[in-house]
């Protein structure tokens, strides 16, 4: 068994307001190629297809252009649920059909625990679920937690283990341990809702979505794929791919294929005369979604619009920090002990790195009491 | 051939704020029983499946559950096509699936020109479409309107006619000379889109949706199906249900088949004492969806909390306009020409039927002339 392992697509996503389909078309038939190329038997998506619930038309057109090339025209088998981003129940349309040919597609814990079976392989697709699901469905009121949840599922799927067979786990969770990027949805909050990973050892293989990096969790059978591309400033330094697993005798084997990007997500730090010199920039790709770090102090007029011009796939501007020292965690006790005037110092110095001029804190004082006299 | 012809379920379809799903999925429960009851070889469902482009995730999962029962439970063929109300491309996902399974599902012009077989019967199955597609795909300028690009069509169409088989057109459009309801989108202006019948004679049979009336049109082998259900008041004395057409060698044979609404839609005319009597209302089945029309003049308070008390799903309320005689069709002209008070008084006598008093005539007067100092 060699399959192909993804999550994360997204589609329909937007980067600081430009939408992504053309990256996700591009990146999506890397994918199928390098399916092709490693003649894998299966191709497993970890959910998170679509970014929202309710996706523009566009992005429902390029989902299913790519599944039907996926499966009916290239005839993989696909092995695929759903994310918390996706409507379980929209997603859903199709899927009695799907199976037809070999596409699986489950969004409910019911489906679950029935395995799908290609080849020498057990697959077991849990989508994103809730505890409350699984106490349902179990009718057991003591399950509580999403923790208390996986391990009585994962007991259900193993008692339907074929012991001859290959088992993996294709799910949407975040796993305990794991590291996190800007761009996924935070709803765990304190580890509650993590999932010990040694729960999951059980299976050959554990395709997992939901966190961005590929490298978020370091474990040798228990993976997430990352997302399709880089969904956040956070994720550009990460390297996006898919997975190539396979299953045998001699044990498991994990490699990892980049897919490169039609556009990359990168920050540029420096001056505005640096940034915006033709010597400087003629060496940039300026194609690229690009987030800008000044180093300047001054104000500059229309400085969005200027480096526009030049970098049309501008992401975002901050200035630099130049006296990281001088930032300090404030507890809301401090602040409000402060006077206006001291408060606003600290802020100047923590922005520029530099204090506050004689000339600057006599313009301040000023503004300061007019505004106090007013009230 | 026996086949069953329905359209315009519009799933998810709220009658003056009151969501219809329990009602559909009753009648489409019925509409399951009839095609089980009747044998039929397929089942034809001529556009407008659901009310709006992105429907509410209650009404894809009941569309969702009927089309799996229909299909992959009973195993009826279906031949199913958009309307102006689905979004083509949302609809359209799973149809390369679909047809696995004999459910063939067409939401483009190019998909319409090659036939569905089903045992002796070609179907073509064009769904709603706008002139510059047409023109767009023929590539040809000369299309401009609906005749036109329809003319075209069906000369296509005809050009891939086995001559041994049977020959049906599904399709959604408004045909010349047919009569509407209230709530159906009017898109068409002046006949412009209107699609002369004669053009459609070639077929054996046409099966329409986009008209709510199955009478709509007076054709033996051009006929709309009728809306699942009664979707306004002006629909109240139609009868809904669906159309069984058989295709032999003796000819043509289509017979109606009602369907019983869970709820009906009525409208209740009468005084207010005579609505709120307990003799009178304990013979109407009050559950129903119900509109009235007051023969009161005076000004009855909370007169809608009063009538709700009584009809829960009250959908309506308006005066009955004792003097019909009084109504009459004024051109802008007309009215533009009417000063503020004889405007009033004609309208006060259109609505009441009665002519405004002297005492109401001072009041009338002087406000007309406050308004007119604050101006």
């Amino acid at each position: 068994m060699k399959f192909l392992h993804t999550a994360d697509w997204h589609i329909g996503r937007k980067l600081n307001g430009f939408y992504l389909l053309e990256e996700q078309r591009d990146a999506l038939e890397k994918l199928m190629d390098v399916a092709e190329e490693e003649q894998v038997d299966a191709i497993v998506i970890a959910g998170d297809v679509f970014d929202r619930a309710v996706p523009p038309v566009e992005a429902v057109q390029l989902f299913n252009q790519i599944l039907k090339r996926m499966n009916r025209e290239k005839q993989f088998p696909v092995l695929m649920i759903s994310g918390n981003h996706d409507s379980a129940t929209r997603l859903a349309t199709g899927s009695s059909w799907y199976k037809l040919s070999d596409l699986h597609l489950h969004t409910n814990i019911a489906q679950s625990l029935t395995p799908v079976v290609i080849g020498d392989t057990q697959f077991f697709l849990l989508p994103y679920f809730e505890p409350f699901e699984v106490r349902h469905y179990f009718q057991d009121e003591t399950i509580r937690t999403v923790d208390e949840a996986m391990t009585r599922l994962v007991d259900a799927m193993a008692a339907v283990f074929e012991p001859d067979m290959q088992h993996v786990l294709v799910s949407h969770f975040f796993a305990a341990g794991s590291e996190r990027s800007d761009s996924e949805t935070k709803v765990e909050v304190g580890g509650l809702n993590a999932i010990p990973v040694d729960k999951l050892t059980l299976f050959d293989y554990v395709a997992l979505g939901h966190l961005h990096s590929r490298t978020a969790l370091h474990h040798p059978s228990v993976k997430y794929s990352g997302s399709l591309l880089k969904y956040s400033l956070s994720e550009r330094n990460q390297t996006k791919g898919v997975w190539l697993v396979t299953l045998s005798e001699a044990g498991l084997e994990t490699r990892f294929r980049e897919i490169t990007p039609l556009r990359d997500v990168v920050l540029l730090e420096g001056s505005f005369d640096q940034l915006t010199d033709a010597a400087f920039y003629q060496h940039i790709d300026r194609d690229d979604y690009i987030a800008v770090s000044l180093t300047d102090k001054a104000v500059i007029p229309n400085v969005m619009q200027h480096l526009r011009d030049i970098y049309p796939r501008i992401i975002g501007l901050e200035r630099t920090r130049g006296n990281e020292r001088a930032r300090r965690l404030r507890t809301q006790q401090d602040i409000t002990r402060l006077s206006p005037l001291a408060l606003m110092s600290d802020y100047f110095k923590e922005v520029t790195g530099e204090p506050v001029s004689a000339a600057q804190k006599r313009w301040l004082k000023q503004t300061v009491q007019g505004i106090q006299r007013e009230e």
